[in-house]
């Protein structure tokens, strides 16, 4: 299996992902092989601090361009057609490799795939999913990758790709879905989550378990949580951040009161870079969008991450979801 | 002055209502005096556990019914007109009470007061705040009350009535408005968060600083939040759970690690409960909306913030804002 990483995406891009990637194959002894897309000379002025690197699992794909932060996604990826991110995505596509992670631009890497990959049959807009911990465990919310404005059958894809994602890759057989919303009740909600209820009650092949309140979602009452980009990227940055004020406050005390806390074990499981990267879910290959301050460890998670969505065979099952509803009474009416 | 409380709204009522307030009336030494609305009997019986209770500053209102939390608020406020809830707010409309405090149903509480007390002229659906801690202070988040599918004046109504209550109340100075959004470019967001930062932008006497994404919400970029109900409510309840599921990930490790640690003291910051009560703006009237699981400390600020928006002049206030708006280039048109 060989998978390809935007070696110049995240913030301190070459060094992360080159000591990600090495970490990543030092840990393996599978047949894995990680092909560094990106600028040649930097990448291998970053390998050569690693003289244990196992050379013949690491591969190079030159990229003379990157697609910086600021940069308009569209244009981003018409215009650089040589930047990591479209050559990376283009090799996903050509077959070359069998998936792709990025720490670069949210936004060009969904532009890319979907232009390039194309999406699902039966998906109008790929979601990002993120893990987001919860007292009993974990949860998969989507979509956080800021699809805004979303219809409800929209909402309806992100929930059925959601639950193919965490029974395939977390091992959770016919996952609890839940949509987010501000009240329990059916009747709860905005236009269009009422309406999204109304539809996913009904959808067969679906174990959705209704609304679930803003205060319920860490409290690990779904698997699957649905929500518009909107609300899902405006909570998951909430979460990191709010785990950073705690965090911060936490550490004045302790300082003050000289108690003794292991607090970085504490905050690992509510660490979201060190979780590794968010799954873009419902295009024609597997593409893993990593934070832009991702530390080795997430790259490694990350390339774990895309090894075993490869493995567990989740985008045919997508596939297969989705054909299977399209010959069911169609949703798209709404 | 009179406060009218609704002694039949929280969880533990009147336990906690008849406590709270005995507390705040014994801490102050001024002319407020407090109405207990409710179950006459019930009241009295609860009172007679506070021998030193200023019995002449607390008056009793009889309400025969209550409206229960899973009431569909519209029918309630229709169907029980002798409601500690409605009979508390006709009675701040007729002028006897200059304040209502209810830690009842948040619905209830908002139908009531539109119907009996109505909007303030340019105000479409009155928001409710509630008071964030940052890193740096608190900022007050509105709406949070769930007025959902907000049109962009309506958002700007919330931003100019956010602003007159953080400038009265916690005394800032041309207080710094955000807008909550995913991204913090102009040109980031929905639809409406769209054309809202658009007319934000273009309005005479407000401090407008721009788009505040969710991670900047704790770290005191603004003083005033604006959001629609949907995503402000799922925002609000998801920060007091995070905050509930850290603090009981700390009380697991300090029993495991025997480190001693006053968490009480530090997530006194971070308790949403005993801060007391959030303002429903934009009415005829000072109405203050307590959480249903309110302790008696809860209640005390309650009456302390509603004592103090009376003496502020803040519905006057907001009056005022709000036609000097009239008169400029209506953003209503939009």
């Amino acid at each position: 299996m060989r998978i390809a990483l935007d070696a110049m995406g995240s913030d301190r891009a070459p060094a992360v992902e080159v000591e990600g990637a090495v970490g990543a194959l030092l840990d393996r002894s599978d047949d894995v092989r990680v092909v560094l897309v990106g600028d040649t000379e930097r990448i291998e002025a970053e390998l050569a601090r690693f003289p244990d690197a196992p050379r013949d699992r690491l591969e190079i794909a030159h990229a003379s361009e990157v697609i910086e932060m600021g940069e308009s996604p569209a244009t981003a990826i018409r215009r650089k057609r040589d930047s990591s991110i479209v050559v990376g995505v283009r090799m996903l596509q050509a077959g070359q490799v069998d998936a792709f992670i990025s720490a670069g631009s949210t936004g060009a890497v969904m532009a890319a795939s979907l232009v390039i990959l194309r999406a699902i049959p039966g998906v109008d807009r790929p979601p990002v999913g993120a893990r987001i911990p919860t007292a009993t465990g974990k949860c998969l919310a989507l979509d956080v990758g800021a699809n805004v404005d979303c219809k409800a059958h929209q909402l309806v894809q992100f929930a059925q790709l959601g639950s193919v994602y965490v029974s395939d890759m977390w091992g959770i057989p016919n996952p609890r879905v839940g949509l987010l919303n501000i009240g329990t009740e059916p009747e709860k909600g905005n236009e269009v989550v009422l309406e999204a209820h109304h539809l996913l009650a009904r959808l067969p092949n679906l174990n959705f378990i209704g609304n679930v309140e803003g205060r319920e979602i860490v409290s690990g009452k779904c698997d699957v949580l649905v929500a518009d980009g909107f609300v899902g990227n405006v909570m998951l940055k909430f979460y990191e951040s709010v785990a950073g004020l705690i965090g911060g406050m936490l550490r004045r005390e302790l300082a003050e009161t000289g108690a003794q806390l292991d607090l970085d074990r504490l905050f690992r499981s509510l660490d979201y870079a060190g979780i590794g990267g968010a799954p873009l879910l419902g295009v024609n290959g597997v593409v893993i969008i990593g934070h832009g301050g991702s530390p080795p460890l997430a790259i490694r998670n990350a390339i774990d991450v895309a090894a075993q969505s490869v493995q567990r065979q989740m985008v045919p099952h997508m596939k297969a979801l989705m054909a299977l509803n399209a010959d069911a009474p169609s949703p798209q009416a709404s």
